[in-house]
């Protein structure tokens, strides 16, 4: 592991994460913002838009092992896949990658933003937001639904002899099942929260959402922004230190 | 086959069934509860929420081969791919597997639990019941749809020399068409009964429903309840008895 | 290819596309009739059930290489790679197949038809009939769609070194890219015919309407029954003819 | 690369845009037009439709390695993976394969296309328009896709020792990762202008749409042709001349 090039590393997550942004939160604009195409398309279009996006994603950051989520990426840390400067150089370029892919979004959006006249619908395109208000509950369903997500990684990891965050780790055969990991949790766990499950998808939409000159925004709902970035945390580093046992590796 | 360690594969069996009952009865609360966000999202929104948790059950219980379900279990056992204590333990870890995953899916929804006022929709999360209610037909169509789940694993595990119930048997590569299997068979005959296919699936929520406290909560339906289990185990050993002759093996 | 056992080669086909009906009509039976969970699910969610049944068809007829329809079986008799007894025991079983699959779809949504005030929607759940009536256009969408059914399984049959028709030719890997040209051809070309492209799926399941005693059941609609029986035939043939040429293949 | 037979390259991409636009054309003739079993099926089955149209488009065009784009066609050529004299065969053929796939498309829905009362719908079975009409944004739109398709397959091209363009580049394996990608795509940037992303595919239908005896039709739209020409040839070549740095390969 000492030849990896920590700015590559760093490209190579922020180029993935940010079109994993771009492309979930096009899905969620496509389906949520007045006059487009795909308007009221329904939940299970967004799932297989965020789980596509996930795909491609994969496939653009083959340098760095595709981790483009620090819920993940901590997981891999307390696992000992990366270490503390790569877990460090990922978290910043997956923020970095989420604003840029969110302003992207933005642009391809920029005539339907200015005509949806709810300012909710428009957060709601870059950040998730509960579907009944409880910071409790809502920690505790994006807490489960992320410790899913990575303990279903780390099982098909394990499986595969596929290592996460290392070049050459994630191929596009493996591309595949994690995003249709990412379209069955969101189909299953989805329905309170919107599904988070990333903290750098969703702060850092939510900073792209408070610079950007949106036409008629609303608050970026601050208040809530912890929940979508502690809970996914948590989720993500209990599954890794619960995998070895759970998956009978530990014995 | 005497190397398998019985507690790993009671763990392994606990795990999966675990998950794809937290996942599967996940997707139902997201269509059926009041103000998910994926409410009302139809039925082939299930029918891939329901195959996705397969998916993730089959890759987290890579130790125990990933059976799941009771049905598939006694057909195994009929066809003497696992022993009777393989099936015993592997059937109780499905069970407790169900009734914590149930519960997780409770945990995941509650405030959705709270607010729904329908009783039958609540119950509907946990388990399966008919759409028009006639034990004899119900039961009829439960035998058929899970003939069909059993006699296709047993005839991919036959071409693709996979070995369900033994560790290792079923990687990544076959956690994809089982999926697939049970998408299609959701869609094609979930119609009249809403494809219960496991006794575990149906039988291990309805035990978590009627024992937590959940607000506002109905009848647990016992009456149908043998329906689910009984028609299942039927269709799966029906599958296993038959399937060498069917898939010209016999010969 | 002498060593091939036609009574295997019949069972294998009857036991594929019999598999491949009950689930192909099931899907319609679930979308189409009154109360069940699949009611008004969508024409995605017909196309998914279809291509699906197709998956499991072929993942259960190995022997048989699979054949499953008789627009494929004609278009490799004229190819060469079945020779003309494989061809008509093929026919025979498909359309056995077809009759006693129809007859199981039936039995599992038997509730269903008693309800289901519509004679028209019984008879959809059996056969396919055109969204508007002109035996001349709807032979062309017939004859289009079969041919790009069996044009492209020609093509990835070459390019993959696989031989349908033929004891071991459609491995499960060779089972997902059938399913999804048909989940494919059914999205893009289903919406003059409901897409037969299939004589045996087709004409069995009209001759299963026919003699079952189907409460308040119509008419059998035998003016139509020879589009799509002829449709796909031509365009099965049509594709094995130029399948060639168009490949590249014949210089 | 001297061994290529340009008639056959000709041909292999005339094959495989042809299908291709007859299956996406298709696809969106179901959803649009008046009384097909498919209409308003929704945007995810558009999605779907396209993506499926793209894959066996790719299974077709073996000898070619399936371009089927002149966006991906122009960025192989600044890519130097293919020759001047390639790229315009292959833009030459998609042309044509273009209109001969239109037209098959109005031929498979002609009666509905008589009945269908809106102009604008029959023009949308054939080509893209803005759902917001502003030059500007809408060719923004096209080139942020279209630089996501092509910047992708050449991630994936990268990854999978792939090439693209060239005899046996892009076997079966490679065509599900295009289509998925094609299927994402649509969901997540189709919104504001229908995603083209493909001169051909766009330009190609126009042509057939103005010179077709359509019933009832309405403008061509040639105002807006040159959006989804000239935006998806930018996003293109963009693509190729950023994609070795941003895919850490140019280090």
């Amino acid at each position: 592991m000492n030849e990896i090039n920590l700015g590559l590393y760093f490209l190579s997550e922020f180029v993935g994460t940010g079109l994993l942004v771009l492309l979930g939160c096009g899905v969620v604009a496509n389906v949520a913002l007045a006059k487009t195409k795909g308007n009221a398309g329904g939940f299970l279009m967004v799932n297989w838009g965020w789980g596509l996006a996930v795909f491609m994603g994969v496939l653009v950051s083959a340098y760095s092992g595709a981790i483009l989520n620090p819920a993940v990426g901590i997981g891999l840390l307390l696992a000992g896949t990366i270490t503390a400067p790569m877990f460090f150089v990922a978290f910043a370029a997956e923020m970095l990658g989420a604003i840029v892919g969110a302003i992207l979004c933005w642009v391809s959006y920029k005539q339907h933003f200015d005509d949806e006249p709810e300012a909710a619908n428009k957060l709601g395109v870059f950040s998730t937001g509960p579907a009944l208000r409880s910071y409790g509950w809502n920690f505790v369903t994006e807490v489960i639904a992320t410790f899913v997500l990575v303990f279903v990684i780390f099982a098909f990891a394990d499986y595969g002899d596929i290592e996460i965050g290392v070049p050459g780790g994630l191929g596009p055969l493996a591309a595949l099942p994690v995003a249709l990991v990412v379209v069955g949790i969101g189909a299953s766990l989805g329905g309170p929260t919107g599904y988070a499950i990333n903290p750098a998808r969703d702060l850092g939409p939510r900073i792209a959402h408070a610079i950007l000159p949106i036409k008629g925004k609303g608050s970026s709902d601050w208040g809530y922004a912890w929940v979508p970035v502690l809970g996914p945390l948590a989720g993500g580093a209990l599954a890794a230190v619960a995998a070895p046992a759970l998956l009978g590796l530990a014995a």
